[in-house]
């Protein structure tokens, strides 16, 4: 068994652009691109999109999956080796750090965790496949919410938290109204979130519909309304609306890291240096959403991609491994 | 006069992704493009790159001014204004902000400085011509190092600090040896980079020539030597060579704004609050190389235009300014 110089784990925008600069710099990067651990895939959050407008040098946007496959192309050119394979278990306690799946066993140097992060949605059969099939169901107001579908449109989103607020504060500037559905009769947001929820309220432009919940999507080729019910007088209603943005939160992908470094309590990776990809081992860098609960878009994730394999490569030069 | 909501100075990849993400949320985004102070041109240092191979989306690569248009035409696409115009004076002591160029005056409750740095040259004519035409003069070994024209060969970097052995060490990996030309008889480099540097010179990889400056790049089409200049003897030689990588720092484009908020001892803008893009000011937002002195990527100076956009964005609506 050879030694790795680096292992990247996850294919998103984030690890194909460490593979990218990693592969530049003469490394081999080996990427275990998942294959459908925590219902991901190759290719990552972006397989799931369909329209990606915001990425910067596509002035007509490109699909998701085409703009994965343009990144995973160039890492490839430059030498990336792939394991269309999910990790099942790493030991950062030893070095060379081990990386197994069902069937490699990996030695390497260094390891970059780009695992991503996943919205969590409610789970139901036609919230998931309109969401594949961009109908109208987000989790991500910053990505889609400048759509011309969702202009002057009635919108829902789901959640009672900050993001809910600043999500839907975000839609406000597009949509007819945000109607915020949240299962509790009062918001979990901080202060300042409030005041502004409480202003567009005033402002007719956000709506609260509380003590309620979403059992079920409406709509064939895209979304037409949801179904709503109380929580506590169980009541059901339809609501029409052309567009559901879910905002209860993400999950990172951590669940295989969590006992080797360090992550803060909502399971993100923690970043040891300022501005820098390194984590609390040595050796291990960390990029993409699986160490940012804050702006989650493609470019900063392949910035902090990037960023990885710099620190990987001198890392590397530091301690004299060639 | 009406007030801008952002104003963004600097057109290269942070400038044009914030105007991208900033557009999207309907901000209007006021791009100064800058027309040519500092010897910059809108659009930034990659408008004198022939070939961007690492940009994360394009497996063939593509040339630096092709992919600025892209990023402009994109921002342009939803909604963003240009103005070709070198920003002259700010006043950031007053709300709303002020922004000046010859023509115009302008005011905005959000400024995003992405002004970029340039790489210190040698200023010499054929220097110049062949690091704008991709004759093998270059000031970044990480972006054109990787270039098949450098295999194998005998390559030049200028300068004796950490930078300097940190892009001659990743040059090592391609080049058939790397001279390191400096004009004193020991490098300014740490300890660790020392011992990289001893470390690579005993195994043949590396060679200083010390005491030494370059007096002219030699070479038509593309570079063929480099003349040197003993600064203790005086004598003059040439030294055959196919690349010539500069080293020698970089200057980050802060004279106009210096006054106005912190920089750090080298002039870079410092960030306030780690993995984030405020400055020392307000809703004044940094992003690219102007706040970055480690990465310097066309992609991580994407990542955070897109970072810059999105903090002004909800620092305007935490402040209620619609």
């Amino acid at each position: 068994m050879s030694t790795e110089k680096v292992v990247i784990i996850g294919s998103g925008p984030a690890g194909l652009t460490g593979a990218i600069y990693a592969a530049r710099a003469a490394l081999k990067p080996l990427v275990f691109e998942g294959f459908n651990a925590g219902g991901l895939i190759p290719g990552g959050q972006l397989m799931f999109t369909t329209e990606v407008e915001n990425y910067p040098g596509f002035p007509e946007g490109l699909s998701g999956p085409k703009m994965m496959k343009a990144f995973r192309d160039q890492a490839e050119r430059f030498g990336t080796r792939y394991l269309r394979e999910d990790v099942t278990e790493v030991d950062f306690s030893r070095r060379p750090f081990v990386i197994k799946s069902d069937e490699h066993t990996v030695e390497t140097h260094t390891v970059i965790i780009a695992t991503g992060a996943r919205a969590n949605w409610l789970n139901l059969e036609n919230e998931q496949r309109l969401a594949k099939s961009g109908g109208g169901v987000s989790a991500c107001a910053v990505c889609d919410g400048a759509m011309p579908v969702y202009r002057n449109q009635e919108l829902v989103v789901i959640g009672g938290g900050d993001s809910a607020i600043e999500e839907g504060s975000y839609l406000t500037k597009f949509a007819g109204k945000v109607h915020i559905v949240h299962r509790r009769d009062q918001l979990r947001a901080s202060k300042a979130m409030q005041e502004r929820f409480f202003k567009l309220v005033d402002e007719g432009k956000m709506e609260p519909i509380w003590n309620t919940v979403v059992t079920d999507v409406l709509g064939d080729a895209s979304i037409t309304g949801v179904r709503l019910k109380n929580v506590k007088t169980g009541e059901q209603r339809d609501f029409a609306c052309k567009g559901l943005f879910l905002a209860i939160g993400h999950t990172p992908n951590t669940e295989l890291f969590k006992d080797h470094l360090d992550t803060d309590e909502k399971g993100y990776i923690k970043l040891a240096r300022p501005g820098r990809t390194y984590t609390s081992v040595e050796g291990v860098f960390a990029a993409g959403d699986v160490a940012d609960h804050t702006y989650r878009q493609a470019v900063t994730a392949a910035g902090t991609g990037c960023m990885a394999a710099l620190d990987a490569e001198r890392w590397l030069a530091e301690k004299g491994i060639e």
